[in-house]
């Protein structure tokens, strides 16, 4: 069992790593100027994108039931609120580090996580609930964010030639 | 062995659906129309990610070994060229038929697929390496293809205010 667990556990995770290399490529390739236009006209900015997948990612840290969020103070600029609700936004140097810091403080929990243990629920659902929808578990957090990951990343790609 | 399999096997093909699901709504929402422009300023036309995707997508039931492409004439001028590359383009009515029937038939051979065989080699790799490489297995496809879709429907949807 613990084999065929660890090879999930290694495909699921070997895509969300893949997603993180090739943003973290485009944000390095895309300047801070690149970052504060749109996407495409009147759409999200890359700034709120970046702020928006920092939020999220951070959001997965209590999710997984790992630790508590590092910058709760971004969450209602850009998750709950769309692009320009908020006039005043941290720094595009403070995001890149907190994209930064939220994402190897997941890969260092992730990485010590068993097999079994990414089959336990997380924290959305709970302990009663959880035998009777055995696939809300920690690992299917991780597939359902990749996939954000890679919506996201297909939008800030176009700020490329912009 | 089995129920854990089958476990990973629901959570992959939950996320592959739901991302099938949400293209077609979109696709439902864009039309032919929208399709022809371009998702931003000089960057494809939502004809030709409808007509990448469904070649992608196409390419998927060999490469899961169940059956050849539908639609191999697509390939040359939505996969290996880039948009503009060719000039006579399928209809949107055509590719949208295609998009639908290449879809249908995957799920159809996924339904059916058990969780052990889904663990088995896709056809890229050969039976006498897969052993050494047990993650290069068809729902791996699966999930890499689900991020891929992800991906592009991110782009797609900027074309809804267009």
């Amino acid at each position: 069992m613990s084999d065929q667990q660890g090879l999930f556990v290694k495909m699921a995770l070997d895509a969300w790593n893949s997603e993180i290399t090739a943003t973290n490529a485009l944000l390095a390739k895309l300047s801070d100027e690149q970052l504060m236009r749109e996407v495409t006209l009147s759409r999200n900015r890359g700034i709120y994108l970046l702020g928006h997948l920092t939020s999220v990612h951070d959001r997965m840290l209590p999710l997984l039931r790992f630790e508590e969020m590092r910058y709760p103070e971004l969450e209602p600029i850009f998750h709950d609120a769309p692009d320009r609700a908020v006039a005043d936004l941290p720094s595009i140097a403070q995001l890149r580090e907190q994209w930064k810091q939220v994402n190897d403080t997941l890969m260092g929990h992730m990485a010590r996580l068993s097999a079994a243990e990414w089959f336990t629920r997380h924290a959305n659902i709970s302990e009663a609930d959880f035998p009777k929808e055995p696939h809300r578990n920690r690992l299917n957090v991780v597939l359902s964010r990749t996939s954000h990951l890679a919506y996201h990343r297909g939008q800030l790609v176009l700020l490329v030639s912009k």
